[in-house]
């Protein structure tokens, strides 16, 4: 039986892990740098323990560290959260040496999940899509044709060795697809000193989907409404929305039988995501797998009326799952933004600080703030700048949407800079409201004028 | 169409309404005495006049300083909340003949209600079940036995000059009849120079149980489910839960049937509730119609999935009801309880004084916090005690007990004593989480034994 549990994290999910184990009558230990001495989630736990200095490798990554004050408090588990030790399967294994129970799936699949041509391996034997092209290098143009003409048009042509947007090519039809084998491998050559290339369907038009599922130890397995995330600017999510109002019941059904069939495949314990690509024709194709909570479980919970960290803590003892498929359904819209502290104008830049004064616009109907701060909190320059999550949930978009925005507008936090105003600017964009919207959106299209308008000069 | 409108009230109701008015991209105009001008709503609202010093009599009573501050800033309707003007038929009549829109029923509607006589009466004649009991005095003990024996024992036996508790007594069977009918008679006479009585059916077992109705002005009017506002202390409610897991769908849908069809009988227009007593075989009996909004409307909001603020101008806009009766059915479980700055243990002693730290704990599934203090604020002693509401909404009763718990633990206000332990106590008892008491529960039987561990020596 858990009784008390640890937290090897810090901020805002500390401080919401910390309450649901109070709610459920567990105590919650805090490991905190010295960067966090003075922070919400040290004052909310039962008991903290200072594991080091504000370095992430020398107290929250700090596997030794984390262990010792598990043992230390006398912890029977340790809760992840997301970043830091969440996915890093050597820890999970640690835990288990020391018998302590971590709660998340075993280091088994999160090492299985965390190299990505084994994870995609594992999903195409699962019958999980995955994204079509070569299997493994095109040897040749008659090879590459053969792979395009099986997959479609358009597709890309990567260099093995490239990466970060570099030795890709996009190619629409045959007759580019021989001048562009040919310079792309001369040009992988040059660039890299290796040639070979590989053929993948062009998904650049498509929607981030992800569709969390949890599975506890007697088999059961439940699979939750879809989230869109396709709204991210440099692999970090701004805006997450559940349901994504394009699909359908039917679509939402087909996707969550193929989320449970992999969850019982791997053998999954406890909760992951699944991260889509989804096209315009709503085919959807496997890109990996999160095995921990995420940041926008949030609008999970709102839409599908249920609460994950506890559920995570209440599978992870050995309990059944407290809900099942049917209870899980769709209920309304819910809409995730994440308040950071950066300088939007400022490409972004991360702000540190302390808060001097702050407005929560909490209270009226359908609004939710998740947040690891208060006033008079110091804003580290060692951690992720993110200190506030807002979420609404409304019977439909349009209301969900106009609630935010009034929140957004009442919102006040001085000391701090903020992208509230960024956030605000997205809400009242047409395609964000319509939905009209594909991943590489913020990058190339929103983001590219709102700093002609508001960027530094 | 209403354009701007005016709250003709203060505090947390005068905040959540200027959120409404926002999200419905209305203007908001905040009337303030010289008490509040540090306020939030204050600072929250788009105009705000000073109408008047602290006392209410001088500025939120002022009828004339309301009316002058509406058409000197344009308001076309006025908000008036809870308390204060919201049932005062005159200013309803006084807006009418200013050309302003009073969001709430008609001038006659409220006089009619808020004469108690001729509110029974009314009900009587529209099916509504009143407190049964004799048709005006008993003239003899034989009538006053013909009564008791139709009624069916207990029964109290009042003064018509009474009042307070006194001049009542219980009687439990046709032989005491006789003994406390002369009793009675000549205690009144001595007292009260007034030797009238008449009889009711013993009620004070029971419930107080109330539904909550909205019309529009085109014949559509939809109830909500029913609260259980029974823990009162001083005709103050400290705890409401929705729906009151004693009555069963069918009893709520009666319940729903003679509600709607006294609406419509009194060609209601907009929001009111009725409150009625309801014994233990689940009778329940009118006994008076609020007709405005009530502080504890959102656990209605919560339970039914709906925002009635906001529902409220629609409707005294002329528009049709955002929602229908098959939209309002129960949705899981509700709670609030009210932070009062007060003094539970000398005599629930109002404080005043300012915010000097504040912590609300806002975040995680199901919580909702609706406030109009926040850190720096000042309580004055000029008006309610009551500085917020702290609402959950979860599946079950359990849960939201347990959340409710929890949160009330981590809030944290410095500069004025609040009543947070002794909810925090009640939150504990057995009967509060078995639903097992009455509308006397609090006075009778748990503040007896608070005050013998709590209570100033």
């Amino acid at each position: 039986m858990i009784k008390k549990v640890l937290i090897a994290n810090r901020g805002e999910i500390a401080v919401q892990t910390i309450r649901a184990l109070h709610e459920l009558d567990l105590q919650a230990v805090a490991v905190y740098s010295t960067a966090d001495r003075d922070s919400l989630f040290v004052e909310l736990a039962d008991q903290a323990v200072c594991i080091g200095s504000g370095l992430p490798q020398d107290s929250y990554l700090n596997m030794g560290a984390v262990l010792d004050a598990a043992v230390l408090t006398g912890a029977d588990a340790i809760f992840p959260g997301y970043g830091f030790l969440a996915e890093n399967s050597e820890f999970a294994e640690l835990c288990q040496d020391y018998g302590i129970k971590f709660i998340g799936p075993s280091a088994h699949v999160i090492e299985l999940m965390g190299n990505k041509a084994n994870a995609k391996a594992t999903m195409q034997h699962l019958g999980v899509p995955t994204i079509p092209g070569s299997d493994g290098f095109v040897a040749s143009l008659d090879q590459a044709q053969q792979v395009a003409a099986r997959i479609g048009y358009p597709v890309m042509l990567k260099a093995a060795a490239g990466g970060g947007g570099k030795g890709i090519r996009q190619v629409n039809n045959q007759a580019e697809l021989a001048t562009s084998f040919t310079e792309t491998k001369r040009e992988s050559q040059l660039s890299y000193g290796d040639d070979r290339l590989y053929l993948e369907k062009d998904l650049s038009d498509a929607k981030h989907i992800e569709m969390q599922a949890i599975a506890d130890q007697h088999g059961h397995v439940v699979y939750f409404p879809e989230r869109d995330c396709s709204l991210q600017r440099n692999h970090q999510k701004i805006i997450e929305e559940s349901p994504c109002l394009q699909l359908s019941d039917q679509e939402r059904a087909t996707m969550g039988a193929v989320v449970t069939r992999a969850m019982k495949g791997i053998n999954y314990e406890n909760t992951g995501t699944f991260e889509f690509l989804m096209d315009r024709d709503h085919q959807f194709y496997f890109m990996e797998m999160n095995t921990r909570l995420q940041v926008e479980h949030t609008i999970t919970e709102e839409v599908a009326g249920v609460e994950l960290i506890k559920a995570m803590i209440q599978v992870a003892d050995g309990e059944n799952l407290p809900f099942q498929q049917a209870d899980c359904g769709v209920h309304g819209y819910a809409l995730e933004c994440r308040i950071n502290a950066e300088a939007p104008a400022r490409n972004f830049q991360p702000c540190a600080g302390k808060i001097t004064a702050l407005h929560f616009p909490v209270g009226t109907y359908g609004v939710r703030i998740d947040a690891g701060v208060e006033a008079g909190s110091v804003i580290s320059p060692f951690y992720d700048s993110m200190i506030a999550k807002i979420i609404v949930h409304m019977p439909t978009k349009t209301q969900a949407v106009r609630k935010l925005i009034r929140v957004l507008q009442e919102f006040r936090i001085d000391g701090v800079e903020t992208n509230r105003q960024f956030l605000l600017d997205l809400l009242h964009d047409q395609h964000f409201q319509t939905g009209d919207f594909n991943n590489l959106y913020i990058e190339n299209v929103f983001l590219k004028d709102w700093m002609k308008q508001h960027g530094a000069k």
